[in-house]
């Protein structure tokens, strides 16, 4: 998989993913440049090609003259994340998406989380984006710093969550406003998708429903956005409850 | 200008945007729908015409059969948009835009703006992304609720804003938390654009930041999320001071 960008492959570079080598745009080989001297202090291979041959190699267009090659993307378990969260300092904290369809709000939404200390995302096997590059590019580096859990069955993450002591939250419509419910304690906050929300199925097996107001005629509100509204919530619940 | 698909095309019509024609794919003149009889209703000049032809005339490339051709669209004042203000039973509540290029982060913003009862959004006229057919499609029919002004000079508009004693907050890093400020009086909140934030000379011309908490390793959040987080803390703030 490729990571594209400046910013993307710096942080891919801190946060130890593994690299196979870095493409650079050979005009900058002469320069002083962040990355290459990053590049040079991990012992990465670099390799300097033409701007005209990076855009053929680029998936996203818009590497801005560094690519990462990097292996796959590694999803973690519900359980890795289960043992992140016990060795932070807050209660458990997990977001569970339902069928994210769009790339660019499945970044901007691990990016959330991680500006967030959520401690990991379970995303299903079917009917949803999975991580690729626009999603890493779109995530501004978070995806090097959080672990995803990519799963065939939400039920049976939810399960595992539930038996650790998380209480599930879904984020819909039509139930008791987010900002009157007690969110501190170990949570997993399950996300809708673009078009259809979260399936009935998924959402009355949750514990409970938290909803954002509407106060306009529009119904609900981007994706992305509400998510990042919800998983506010709880950090300013969390953080004004130590 | 575009209004394309479905939903868009049915919330321009209730909310009478001027439109000059409906084209509808062909194959849906013989069956119940929605739009055909919400368009008879108002008297709305329609065109059936083949997919294949609409997708030529589609600039989303989303159109699901629907196309409203419209007038431009009209953007308001400062002076109109503190006018819905004043007929509301709310504080007004203004969101500036400080160079948001990215269409889709434009609509998303708008369609935020109209859940969260907003009375109005100013945005730049120079190096920043206005209404196109994007936006419209992007902000799920809220651009048809909300009045937009698009200014040569924000700071004039602030100036306006402050002489009709809204207090001025620019959404960033490096002020005071934002659930630590009370946000409940006649507010105008500016957020700033996807690269670089709020220009320094705008930032310093507010009467104070307000900034999210970042808790993990990136150092900030995408431009509609973050505007979307503020927006809804100004809300909660607003109902729970009722």
């Amino acid at each position: 998989m490729n990571i594209e960008g400046k910013n993307q492959v710096i942080e891919a570079i801190k946060n130890n993913v593994t690299i196979n080598k870095i493409i650079i745009d050979k005009n900058f080989a002469t320069r002083k440049d962040d990355v290459i001297s990053l590049a040079r202090k991990n012992k990465l291979k670099i390799e300097f090609l033409p701007k005209k041959l990076m855009d053929t190699k680029s998936v996203t267009g818009h590497h801005q003259g560094y690519i990462a090659e990097t292996v796959e993307f590694e999803y973690s378990s519900v359980e890795e994340i289960l043992e992140v969260a016990k060795t932070s300092e807050n209660p458990p904290f997990v977001v569970l998406l339902d069928g994210i369809e769009d790339p660019h709000n499945l970044g901007a939404i691990i990016r959330t989380c991680e500006c967030a200390g959520v401690h990991g995302i379970v995303i299903p096997k079917m009917r949803a984006c999975g991580v690729n590059e626009t999603v890493v590019r779109t995530s501004a580096g978070a995806i090097s710093h959080m672990k995803i859990a990519r799963v065939t069955n939400l039920k049976e993450a939810i399960d595992t969550l539930k038996d650790n002591g998380l209480w599930i939250y879904a984020c819909e419509i039509g139930g008791e406003e987010i900002y009157s419910q007690n969110l501190t304690g170990p949570i997993g906050l399950v996300v809708g998708s673009e078009g259809n929300g979260i399936k009935q199925s998924l959402r009355t097996y949750c514990d409970g429903l938290v909803t954002l107001p509407l106060k306009g005629s529009v119904n609900s509100l981007n994706a992305s956005v509400s998510a990042g509204i919800a998983i506010y919530e709880i950090l300013r619940q969390r953080e004004s409850a130590k």
